[in-house]
């Protein structure tokens, strides 16, 4: 499935799903106030980002970092262009999504097996079974439906995960009506290969443009992998957080997304085409690294004084 | 000049060339005490670095930071198998280099003329003019010489950077006897294809074994780029810091090597043969940083409580 030789270019725009507010900002162990969370959505608003995942219809006794997601919907601007989208466990997720007027959520479980048990309490199996229905509700309300799918690469209690799995939980969640999957490489472990591996065992089996790569850089090489997606399979979704949210750097073992202003500066220097504004995202980090009180994991957050743009050499 | 499509391996082992105790520390606003440099060096000579560059024999007043590396060459363990370089300017760098049994040293000039300029206090050509007849000694001496070109992707002052002019460079450099290039992205601006660029042009003109890539991580690309000149072009000879050094968090604009670990990590993950230990060196990183004060870059180096190695997907 690889487009060749590693040189090709696909003139298509990528969108970037900005998930700091929601996969980000729950992996803080800081607080932040809602007005701060606000600021930071509407901020990411003007970024160039096509959607933006502003929360998470859980229990607030479970994760109590995204408890007041609906106040952060309601008093969020909306910008026309923006897909606003949050994360669903269950019916009473729904109820509390349609209420803020959500236009598009997120269902969650896993490839590996010890990974859903321990995360969502069930099995893979299972959790798609428990979502079905909500998955058909919030399709008949208009919703659109993203699935993650965790773990696509290395489980932390299983290892390597056998691609074949990921397959067979795509398929599945493709079967009751989710509109877009996204694999994630939870951990941070995945190299190139490793990704490469996967695109070519799951690409035959769904369309490019209902997928997403979702990487935590953990190790460090998650830029890597972004960049072998896209010039060599014309991958042309990334969920990213702006300054590497969820990545404490004083938390041993914690690992942030990938942050969505190196992915940006990577992506247009390699050649790709994007709308989001790459020094506008870095802001909006810092706005929220003054909130959590701590430096951020991005590179590009850390450059203040270079406003220089990127030049390729020819 | 590319091996092909991407996925070829090479199956010879890569040499790391630890740059840490010189190019890291050289960018630290702190300084660091003697003890803690040869506790430091003696660290990294059990991490399976081919060479540690240990110092620089420049003026104390241009470099404060390193007006000790002849008592770290006196007080650090040697250990067979590893060389122990140091950057040295002119002649009288080259005695103290001499006396602190230094075997190989390493010069200093860019591909870009203003770099060059600001950074060394005269033209390129100049600069190899100058430093010819030092070269021609030290290689009378038995001593190896390594000749850096920085700037060979970006300038700071310039831009975008000829490859053109990096033949050139790196053709004098040849001509002189200098036995090993380093090519340098010394503002962390160039993505993979840059680096394409660069071996498609350079590689004609040298040995691949005689060649290593220096890359710092501004902006977060030097994994990738170490692994696209890997794998696509069969680089052997990479030079690295330990803890991503010389990029103070707090500092704007600063930008460190790319960590050692990290990409130790990285390439063991792309299937690479190395015999560095990245576990030794994040524990290297973590000494150094406590000496520093302040937390370091790298990614490894932060996760204290994952010992697990890589696990390729298959």
């Amino acid at each position: 499935m690889s487009l060749g030789n590693g040189h090709n270019r696909v003139a298509r725009p990528i969108r970037i799903i900005e998930v700091g507010p929601r996969d980000g900002l729950q992996n803080e162990p800081a607080i932040v106030p809602t007005s701060a969370k606000v600021s930071f959505v509407n901020a990411l608003s003007r970024t160039g980002a096509a959607e933006i995942e502003i929360g998470s219809f859980v229990s607030p006794h479970a994760i109590p970092q995204l408890a007041d997601s609906d106040e952060v919907a309601r008093k969020m601007e909306r910008l026309p262009g923006v897909t606003y989208s949050a994360l669903v466990p269950n019916e009473k997720g729904l109820e509390r999504a349609r209420a803020a007027a959500i236009e598009k959520i997120a269902v969650f479980t896993a490839a590996s097996e010890t990974f859903a048990r321990r995360n969502i309490k069930c099995g893979v199996l299972e959790s798609i079974d428990r979502f079905a229905p909500l998955v058909a509700e919030a399709k008949r309300d208009g919703m659109t439906v993203r699935g993650y799918i965790s773990t696509a690469t290395h489980c932390p209690f299983e290892g390597a995960v056998d691609p074949g799995r990921v397959i067979k939980v795509m398929q599945r969640l493709l079967h009751i009506g989710i509109d877009e999957i996204s694999l994630g490489d939870t951990i941070g472990k995945a190299a190139p290969n490793d990704v490469r591996r996967l695109l070519d065992a799951t690409l035959p089996h769904i369309e490019r443009s209902r997928l997403s790569l979702h990487f935590h850089d953990t190790y460090g090489m998650a830029v890597a992998n972004v960049l072998a997606a896209w010039t060599d399979y014309g991958i042309e979704a990334f969920d990213t957080a702006a300054g590497g949210l969820g990545g404490c750097p004083y938390a041993p073992g914690a690992s942030g997304n990938v942050a969505t202003e190196d992915v940006v500066y990577a992506l247009k220097a390699s050649g790709a085409i994007l709308t989001v504004d790459e020094q506008q995202v870095a802001a909006a980090a810092r706005q929220i690294s003054r909130a959590l009180d701590r430096p951020l994991a991005s590179r590009l957050s850390r450059i203040q004084t270079d406003r220089t743009s990127y030049e390729p050499v020819t």
